[in-house]
């Protein structure tokens, strides 16, 4: 049944980024009224969320006290103190995504475990505790080496070709993970709600930046074959139902030249790779998360016409008060939606907001990226 | 030039209920921060504005502070106090729609004489200052009496269909209207920036409640031939031109049997008949309102699917805390899109919200504006 979300009922949400941020848009057409968490006193929800506590994602007691003064716990960044959300549920709240999953979620290292016991095609890995280990597993290389917890945007991930490069692995609990030779990256989102409802939305293409390690721009519909579609569906769906999550689950997954598909990692919550259907498709990946924790009818994820999203990220050599230099010649240009985050100082590379094109075919919206790409950059003033 | 409209910069908006609230979700696309002003502690923009401000819109000095401490100052709501408007123009402040519009138009009797002077199509009338002067023009009904200053949301019209109606007319300025027998009523919704661009919305039919004087449902397109369509369209453009404001204008118009177009009311705001382009246009009555104040360009006014909304109203026989009966029946249909405002409180007839149904085809929109009216009613609990 669904909860009485409009009235008398507060959606905790902790962090207040930009996925908090957009979270809040679907929040106001349902009229429910939200508190945020987060540690900086400006967060990008900071002055949108009915009530605002600036406080750590990782004290046990803030959680806690914050958690009691909620009715229903969701995030919208995996790095919070889980001991305190399993704590919560024990006391009967409800907690979307569940406490146990995202332990499992924020380990890469449990993570990658998981997929293996649960027969989720991945790239082939090896733990390592230590620069010592990896050195013991030099045969392995070439291999991404990625931290166990605390990655994020790029961060925690680095390649080692060969053994010289080992000096630049993470001395920390982590895990060597086999690259893979990909023609592409998708991204699916899968929602599923209390009532183990699933719809998911159409794959997307990611094209990564090449410096940053964080999307660059992606492309709805992804440009791969139907089978591989169906195959990429087929396995968010697989994910999301072996977790029995609730609320949205993205699966980034690998093509691999051979056709194969390998899931790369996942996320509990609404994610860079679904910003377009806001605008694209019926039901955005926020509206649906939504739905899913509040224990409604999940809505259609149908797209309405193709779609290209392009991060707009803090230009290297700029840091301090932002300025979108050419935001007036984007905001001229036909069925572009910019989405601007609330974030007052850009700082190389931060995500300071995103642009969504929409268009019918694919050669136009590749145009249109490239004219934003070339148009816009995210300056201090 | 745009205003620097995402950095240092406040957007003030005189009113804080629905239409505030629905600007205000642009305005987060944007990073636009706002200052509102409502009477009501708990109107439905408090928790969402950047700073919310509970005090008269009629009181001139605390519009004069309030209008100071902004960078631009808008209205969700004709009915302020427009000497403060016109005392913040003198002093350099941007006051978007302009004063001396906001003069004419919130007074029906100076917006009638605007049309007769400049030879805009409208529905004959006289002006009458008191009952006596009613009685006096007796010759001229049936028609609609009218006041001058202050109906809204059908308050302020009384029909008097003879001379044994006249007690039920207003005792006060005002203005009687000869009835038109119209086929149906339009409205078009059209934009003009600080620089002139303008741009106007496809027609939408009002189909209006027999009891509440209020819209029913609305459908895009309307059910008008091609030429109606341009008559409407070219009357819109011509009294926003004429008018030369800046921001949006909705303009009501009656279609007559014999295909004349006369315009009826226009409010200087977005308005109840522009909520469907939130989904079913590229840009919404808002992001364009809020383009078209900040000096930006116009956003494509394109429909991309036919469209229906129906306003939620409160149930007769029911006040008090609000209870959606049947909302989650609605949300398990397919592209169909809740908006609620927020009102804790229902009222009779009290406007708490609207639906907006997407469709290929009219016959499909107006059976689910059917079922949504048959399954959600806005009672109290």
């Amino acid at each position: 049944m669904a909860l009485p979300f409009y009235r008398d009922f507060t959606l905790g949400i902790l962090g207040g980024g930009q996925l908090g941020r957009m979270l809040m848009q679907p929040c106001i057409d349902l009229n429910v009224s939200t508190a945020v968490l987060d540690p900086a006193a400006n967060a990008p929800c900071s002055s949108l969320a009915t009530r605002f506590q600036q406080g750590s994602l990782q004290d046990f007691d803030t959680l806690m006290a914050f958690g009691r003064s909620v009715d229903l716990l969701t995030i919208e960044i995996e790095n919070v103190n889980v001991d305190a959300l399993y704590a919560l549920q024990a006391e009967g709240k409800h907690v979307y995504p569940q406490p146990e999953l995202l332990a499992i979620i924020k380990d890469k290292r449990l993570q990658k475990n998981w997929y293996r016991e649960n027969k989720i095609p991945t790239a082939d890995f090896v733990l390592v505790d230590n620069l010592e280990e990896i050195r013991e597993k030099k045969t392995f290389l070439p291999a991404f080496n990625k931290v166990g917890v605390g990655g994020y945007d790029g961060g925690g991930v680095v390649r080692l070709n060969s053994t010289a490069d080992i000096d630049k692995g993470f001395d920390a609990p982590g895990l060597l993970e086999k690259t893979i030779d990909f023609a592409c990256e998708l991204s699916v989102i899968v929602a599923r709600s209390t009532i183990g409802e699933i719809k998911s939305f159409p794959a997307v293409e990611c094209v990564f930046h090449p410096e940053h390690h964080l999307v660059d721009y992606l492309l709805c519909p992804a440009r791969v074959s139907k089978e591989i579609e169906n195959l990429a569906q087929d396995l968010a769906r697989k994910v999301c139902e072996k977790l029995g999550i609730v609320g949205v689950l993205a699966v980034e997954m690998f093509v691999t030249k051979s056709g194969e598909v390998l899931v790369n990692e996942i996320a509990p919550r609404p994610h860079n790779s679904g910003h377009q259907t806001i605008e694209a498709n019926v039901s955005s990946q926020y509206s649906q998360h939504l739905r899913a924790i509040l224990g409604l009818p999940l809505g259609e994820t149908t797209m309405n016409q193709a779609s290209a999203m392009v991060n707009l990220i803090g230009a290297v050599g700029h840091s301090g008060p932002v300025l979108y230099q050419g935001l007036d010649e984007v905001l001229a240009l036909s069925d572009v939606h910019v989405h601007l985050y609330g974030k007052s100082e850009t700082r190389p590379a931060r995500k300071m907001g995103h642009v969504t094109v929409l268009a019918d075919s694919q050669e136009v919206l590749l145009g249109k990226v490239k004219l934003i790409k070339q148009l816009l950059s995210v300056e201090a003033i």
